[in-house]
């Protein structure tokens, strides 16, 4: 949206305040939502049952038009009504991944597939087969803002860790390639239960005090009992360990909420391609959403305390190519 | 070598002292390298004449044997006398890659063919002509102890980060695959100049005081300087101040000694790539150089901050493993 | 132990090394260890069949005597052989707490009485009731080195851990004491599978790659899993994620390896009085264990940053006491 | 207050502001407290002559009505005329303990009764026997904003923390519980001078450029100079080298403020008192101030590095307690 | 300027922006600057074509009037029109030092005469006969923010250091002069090309990509080879690696860019003078910038982790004096 | 000293030690030292009455000769008596400055004299005409190993401090000299009851319990009570309070025990200053101290994190110099 657009949509409502001007008129401020972000609203010449007709956290559909305020868009509302809630899917007022979940959870469970090791194909197994977390892990955001904070964000950045490591895989043949598919697979699985994403991408009280590393562990520990039921014996203890450091490990740093450091060469590997794929992330998005003109460097970012230069996509006015033979 | 082995080689004397035991008998206690390594030697019933004939820095023929001492392998000489060193290859009392350098260096400009901006190409190829650089890049090891370090370890090194690149860039087809090539080429390369490989690895004046970093900007700039006079006008300034940023920010944290945080995404790219490949040889090496029986773990890395399992290859006994079929 | 004194016990092998001395004489140097700590010992004019004779991780009868070396006391054996490990008790030779293990244990118990909550009290059962944990529990040290290293150490620690919080808790009325209570017991319990005390105290494997804080929130969903399936109902999601929140962040800091800050003031509780009695250990054991006379302070003590000063126990000369009546 | 009702009253003023609306009618805005705080306060259709007649510093009766303004009580003032500061009592307009303060000294110093050594009793009675210090003392607040912040806060920190100690003494029988009397009693007196309380909580010049500590030692030595004028010969100096100790150390660590690290058991005991005591009020005081509805947690602090659960005081809807008979 | 005064004068425009009242009335936002700072302007009752006359990065000529709002001053504005660019002087826009520029270069160059060593002599005079980048000193800022951020603040700034230098070289005569006094010509000479004073003071994309200590090091690499061109041999390597150090390492720690550590006395002693020059500016602008009346201390200065007490030059009331005479 | 030299001197015992050769003969251990520093001494075939006649902590006349061990020069004894204490002046055998203390000491009260201040004459006389005091600064050193380990190293450093200061206050007009000059002098002051200089250099218990940041504060605050009683009225507190700030703060930073960072131009001042002359003396003495040939570097240094260059002072062949006349 652009200054000075008529505007006739529904839209989530995730804030709500009755004002008066110094006149003594009233007037609503609130918050409105839909898929590709929020906004600031204004209803000049409110009342009291205007007010108490818009429902925080459900739907209304809204006439009026947008305007420049102090450099950011805001909208100003003719008129608004309550929509129904069953009207509405939830999705479509979530900011939520351009790719195809269940094609990208697909391609992960490929990724599984080569796995070699009987018992680490029964706990993957109990994994999948687990209706319930699989469907929050297709809904649930890699992250509540650094990267992939969106609706099927988990799969998708899991993915592209998995296509990480396929490909890296063969450079170095003395990993044990089991012990990655499977740990690439769960190092983030905890996050289905860390976040939720009703109207807006929330931690969960649980996430908050025991967070996606503890949850992830426990998550094994159960999938791992019930193989063990299946099979008649313990799952193997060794496996077990060491799925639970790659968990446990896989932000590399105590500061970073890892209470154990890498101490094998796959969870070295895993933390890597982990951090390479978020900060891909970051660094593009940072790119994307920085406003168009005006700066070469995007603001300043707090997680990777820089700023970013926006334009090392192209080599300038010197850009000219020359066919690519043999260079010496 | 083990205890009690017979000794019949030609070594590389690194330091020696004559010493008296308290029956007043003089003996000489020296420590001899191959580029397996180095070992502690004693001499008995030595004689100054005898002492003053082993050449510091040179080589000496050794016949004697080897005996365990508080758990370390030492070596008792029977007979020793000078070697003339134009007789030896240097090479061979140095550790070295065990991959073939030409050939790898081959391969690593095969990484650079791609490259299409112009300017970049002739950049390239300045670094490429310029023999005694290259003699240099060649022999250079990739750091002094940390990871790769023997003759031909940057090669080794550097061709590995760009085999991660080949196989990653096709994955974020975002990043400038130039910048990239170029930067992967070129991050390492003051090392050529950080250390020197006589006959023992160690830093140069200008590497201690002046470092990898700052060395490769420089170099960086001499062939910048040598493209702008070929092609008669400047470097293209926004090239050149890429590719110094991709070298200076490379190790990624101030206190690691970049002064500059990596703010494009083709730092973050190289930053990541890089330190995956040294963490790769760091654990591999920490496991094979561990001593075989005893602990389950390596001693104490510093530079890992923490001890390596030696055993994640393995799943251990319930390594039975299945066909690997359809998973789900 | 002081030098000059006869010596005729027996001990358990830790090390030992066959040595020439530049005569050409054999002699064996070992490290022999009794309940009270372990002592270098050389036994001169060896053979290798006695060399070959003594049990490493078995036991030896020893006769010979104490000498000073260096200001350390080491041991000169002038025979021995090898020992029955049946006919030794194995604690004999370990360190172990002074106190009576089963005493604590109930008073502990005793501790946990107080609590209310009834799925607290179930889960607390199945703790107690599982024979092999509590079993391993009694032997736990409470740490490799820094405070109660010794067999009977966990429940040591634990015990006045809960005496100080059995203490403070009326004067903190708004904490949850069932939860205090609990928390108190579980948090240091994963340290049984943590550490090993065969004939010296290690880390298992797993304690050093999975470490006692996720080890004990593991048990304790094991634990209320169980008692889950004896109720027939969910165990209370919210009471699991405080116990879990308590253990995860009872460290205090990430870089201590707690994955959780505390955020509760349970938390806050228990991080503090087990910090307080873990420091209470530390400063009176170095006091203990420095060497009588010489400097008014300990060594060094890194994990503590600090010399601690050994005479604070008394005010000097100048300890006239006065009969304490009212003072002002 | 809660928005909506009307205010008669008695404030005091902290600022003023006269301003103009865009219409050019002249308001005031000002920000008016009491003992429970403070609130904004906007006058509209204003002069000169009324902004000029409010006292910054002083007092004025407030005739009008509070209103919620972007979620935060305001207050909209009708009328208002100075008030005679002579005619309040200050402490009525300063946050204040809701304990007794005289009942709290009066505990503090039955504390300090058993102290038995007799320069250390009369140290004591010169501190309690000074006048200006102990009103000052009664006056403080035990921090600005982080814990106790109000009138008598220091009085009522130190009281609990003897609270504490009184408890604790006698489950570590090694410390000197002399020296944990007179160091929990002077840990913080500094505090009396490093923050004044005239209409406001502010640290003096003094203690911003030196600090409740410094100035806590040289209290101490102004008192221990007093004693050894009255016996005739210098203060025990072990004696109050140890007091002096306690009271550098009690931070704990240097980016504290701490000079010294605790090294004595005694300093250690009182820094993990101190600190568990602040902490508990910190907790428990997020927990109140928190808006009622709404998250289960408090908004983040910054002291704290997080947020803190506001509900761990029930177990929730589970709570169903049983008779605390035998448990196991 | 104060509230309350008439305006008539020309001002730099930064920003501009086009607001509507609640009545509908559009009104002009701005930001105004001359080298005194900058200031916030409105003009009410504007239209769009007023709006589009404004031209920002460029001149207006203003009439109006000075008002407090919220504590600060701001300008209402009543008239203004365009005000041609080639009629004002840029400098008058911007801050700059209140010196003689060309007097302190003078006196800089008179500090580099006694240099003895000839390369080093002939280095300098490159620098100094490089009239693009001469001009471009003169003009640089210091620094942003942190110190001297004016037009001819890095040449007060090095001046200073030079000063400094000149008197206390003497005193430690182990130092090599000559590398002192090019040192501290060259520290921040890369400084000319890091930020730009256009029409405001701000990092090129190379400053905030390569940061002047790199751009420093390339400049002088530059100048070292003119060097040897003109004298026909390379220049003397160990002298250009010093100088190289002292650069890279005058920030004197990781965390401030640098990527060596100082490692010469010369390299400290730069680093130290270098500090302490900035601190007395950082110090003294904060006392003076600081609002006159009220707190006894400036604001919280991030840089410096403290607030500066503003009071230090005088010692108070009992600033009574007396004849400098033989004090002991 | 040099291998294979005679000795025939006095020196201070260390340390020693009674050892059996493996044969079963006995020798003597010792440590002895002269102001040079100290070495490490064998007495073969000696007796226990020999041993036992070697007063640690006193004196012996020894003849032997000196042999290099292991790369470190020791002695071997020939023969060796008591030798009467009362006959050595003690300042022979501990490190002492090599210049004239008394001379120093004058200096360095010329440097107070400018000191205009009133009441601050007043509290500088009272230091000056403490004689215990006075004595015991002259003897004390500037650290333990640090900086100026030596008797005289406080007063050599200190004058050193206000040389610097003496030449750099006029460059910097704004500071208050009279509080530079008493800051100076007074910074390091409780230096004097830090360390003790018996027979080596070693903390009180003071000194490591409180240290002489606060016994500086101390003593400060003692004579201005003195000033006090003899004026008969309050030492001036603001003048009080800003030396303790500059007392406290001068070591720049918590981790380095200042309880209060500088916030005032002249705490920076002396900061920095104090700061210059230490590295000073540690870089210059790393360089005199290191093995005179080998590497070009000293070893690495803890306390700079970094190894020094030691050829900084000659920049090399190329060091030709030109007739220093006009250089643009």
């Amino acid at each position: 949206m652009s200054p000075g657009e008529a505007v006739d949509e529904v839209f989530l409502v995730r804030e709500k305040d009755l004002r008066t001007t110094r006149k003594g008129d009233l007037y609503v401020l609130c918050t409105l939502c839909d898929r590709t972000g929020h906004i600031t609203a204004r209803m000049w010449q409110a009342t009291e049952s205007i007010y108490n007709g818009i429902p925080v956290g459900g739907f209304v559909h809204v006439r009026g038009r947008t305007e420049d305020y102090r450099g950011t868009l805001q909208m100003v509302i003719d008129g608004c009504r309550p929509y129904p809630a069953e009207k509405v899917d939830l999705a479509d007022f979530m900011p939520t991944t351009d790719k195809d979940i269940e094609q990208m959870w697909a391609e992960l469970l490929e990724f599984l597939r080569p796995v070699k090791n009987r018992p680490l194909r029964l706990l993957l197994r109990k994994f999948v087969q687990d209706r319930d977390l699989v469907a929050a892990v297709k809904r649930a955001p890699a992250a509540m803002e650094m990267h992939h904070p969106f609706i099927g964000g988990l799969v998708e950045h899991t993915l592209n860790v998995a296509r990480l490591a396929e490909r890296l895989l063969p450079l170095y043949p003395h990993l044990n390639a089991d012990l990655v598919r499977a740990g690439v697979f769960l190092h983030d699985i905890g996050k289905a239960a860390e976040m939720t994403t009703g109207t807006t991408i929330s931690y969960t009280d649980r996430g908050e005090l025991v967070g996606h590393i503890t949850i992830g562990v426990i998550l094994l520990q159960e999938k791992a009992d019930a193989v063990a039921e299946e099979i008649g014996r313990p799952f193997p203890p060794k496996t077990l360990m060491l799925l639970q450091h790659i968990i446990l490990s896989h932000h590399g740093a105590y500061e970073y909420g890892s209470p154990k450091l890498p101490a094998i060469p796959e969870a070295f590997f895993i933390h890597y391609l982990d951090n390479l794929d978020a900060k891909m992330w970051m660094t593009r998005n940072a790119i994307e959403e920085a406003p168009e003109p005006g700066s070469n460097f995007t603001t300043y970012l707090r997680q990777l305390d820089t700023r970013i230069y926006k334009h090392s996509d192209r080599l300038g006015e010197e850009d000219d190519e020359e066919p690519t033979g043999r260079l010496f």
